[in-house]
This record gives structure tokens, sequence and C-alpha cells, in this order.
């Protein structure tokens, strides 16, 4: 790609991850071409279709996802390295719970199964620093972390403060609601 | 009722609930009916429809569910009492789901608004012993409880092995992944 394009690639993806975030997966790509100040044969030509260009923000955030783990990998607290981390998971939940659905709903193979097997792989590394580190429960696997994420965010979808409310949770399963006194 | 009327409707219930834990909201009242050994006509007269059966179904769970947390209340370890009652409604929850999609479906107002408050009454005491006891992470709720295990429910959900991996994630949830040594 020139420059020029890579541009408007990046800016159309920023773009419509946003919108994604706040409206869910039915987004316009005419209206996203608008926001991004994109004529709509540019736009067509990154992303014939909305189901690419879904594909393209979902492929984008589980990216994210794995670099933040990568680099929180190298952090001095492994326990708040882990916390952090899995607080971005839970963000990005719901969002990618919508652009699942969507890409589901088209029948054709979602990315959603592929992005499972990278987010565990790249959070593997931190679960794993944890128990060096003697601050995670024995047996907890990042498969459980990814779980538990998992049903708080969709525990807390659609209620006030979402959010919130899912991060305060997370921080309340990592401490234990009642942890056995040593 | 007389006394072969209430057999005959406690009968059904039961094997209502056994249907329904099995297949789903998606049972059949001649099914049942000839499970149960009741003829058509008496199960019309105590369930007129699917949907007037699935919500004794639903109330007689939440009933039940109220029920052990009263008996549990007077337990002598609040820590055990509180696990053993949410590990109950953890194991019922994938059930409730089924019904208030069922109920829902129906057009009309679902039995299960009133089934969290009822919940949440009933699971209150439990919370407050074990943070009088002082086996309660500070700040926890019988809303966070329920959330959670919700939350995981909703996350194990169709899994192979979907009940004893909820349960080993709720205990993991009481113990926390990663608990702060005092």
């Amino acid at each position: 790609m020139r420059a020029d394009a890579r541009r408007n690639y990046a800016r159309l993806l920023e773009v419509a991850a946003e919108a994604v975030a706040v409206q869910g997966a039915d987004v316009s790509l005419e209206q996203i071409g608008r926001t991004a100040g994109v004529g709509s044969g540019t736009v067509r030509r990154h992303f014939p279709t909305r189901r690419a260009l879904l594909e393209a923000v979902f492929q984008e955030k589980v990216e994210a996802l794995c670099d933040q783990a990568r680099d929180l990998a190298g952090a001095a607290d492994p326990r708040a390295a882990l916390l952090e981390w899995a607080g971005a998971v839970t963000a990005s939940a719901a969002t990618f719970r919508g652009l699942a659905f969507a890409l589901i709903q088209d029948h054709s193979p979602p990315e959603a199964h592929c992005s499972t097997g990278r987010l565990t792989q790249a959070g593997d590394p931190l679960v794993r620093r944890a128990a060096a580190a003697g601050v995670l429960t024995p047996g907890v696997t990042v498969t459980d972390v990814l779980s538990l994420v998992t049903g708080i965010a969709l525990a807390t979808e659609g209620r006030p403060g979402a959010a919130a409310e899912a991060h305060r949770l997370l921080v309340l399963v990592m401490a234990g609601i009642s942890p056995r006194t040593p």
C-alpha cells in the first residue's frame, strides 16, 4: 500500500472501531467513510463488504490485546500485569461478542474461533509469571481467566455502568469473594 | 386440591422439571403426561398451556433455592454455606435461562424478573453471615455473587462437562484467582 492508502486504511479502521464500540456491529460503511473523510470508492477498495470491515476491526482488537500481553510480560508486578490484561479483555468482550455474532449471522466461519486461541496463547505467559511469583491460586489457567472474563462481560452486558461494574467484579474475582485465610 | 390431585400435580411438576433440565424448555405437555402416567385431561386441568407448566417449574426451582438458603442460614460454617448455595444457583442457572427465554418468547412479562429479586432476598442472610464471620471480602454483596454465578453459567454453557467446570470456576471465584496475601 502507498502511504496515503495506508493512512486511509488506518483512519477507516479507527473510525469503524469507535462506531462498533458505540452502536454495535450494525454500522454503515457509508457513514464510516463520511466520518473518516474518505470517499466511498476508497472505502469499497479497502473493505468490499461490511463483513470485511468487521473482520478487520475484530482482528485489530485481538492484535492489540496480544501486543498488550507481550508488553506486560516484562512488568515488575505480575499480579498487576495479569489484572491489567484481564481488564483490557473484559473491556473488549462486549464489543467482541457483537462482532462475533455479526460474523456468525453471515453463515461463514467467524474469525471468533481463532481469536480465542490467540488470546489464550498471548495471556499464557502472564499467568505463568504470576504462578512463578507465587501470586496465583494453584491450578488456575489462562483459559479460566478468559472464561471468567467472558462470564463477567455477559452478566453485566446492558446494565447501566456496565464497564465499571465489570471491572469491579474482575477485581473481586482476582481477590476472591471469600478467600481462605492462610 | 384433593390428595390425588395434589399427588398428580407434584408428579407432573417433577417429571416436567427433569424434562426441562434434559431437553430445555421445548418440552411437550403430552409427553410429560405420559411419563408421569397422568391422563391428558388431568394434565390440561393442572396446566392449561405449556407456558403455565414452564412457569410452575420455574417458580418451583426458585422456591427450592430460597428454601435452601433459609436452611443454610443456620449452618456452622458460613463460608461453606455460601459456597453450597451459590453452587446450587450455578447448577440451576442454565435451566433458568432456557425457561426465561421460553417465557420471554411468549411476549408476556416473564416470571424471571421477580425471581432475581427473590433470590437476592433469600441469599442476603448468607452473605451477611459470611461478612460477620470475617470470611467475606469487604463490599461483596449478594448481587455480586448472583452476577458472578450467572456469568459462570453463561460462559460455560454448552461446553462438555459444563456443570463440573462451572462449579470449579465458582470455587476459584470464592478463593480468588490471585488473592493478595494479608
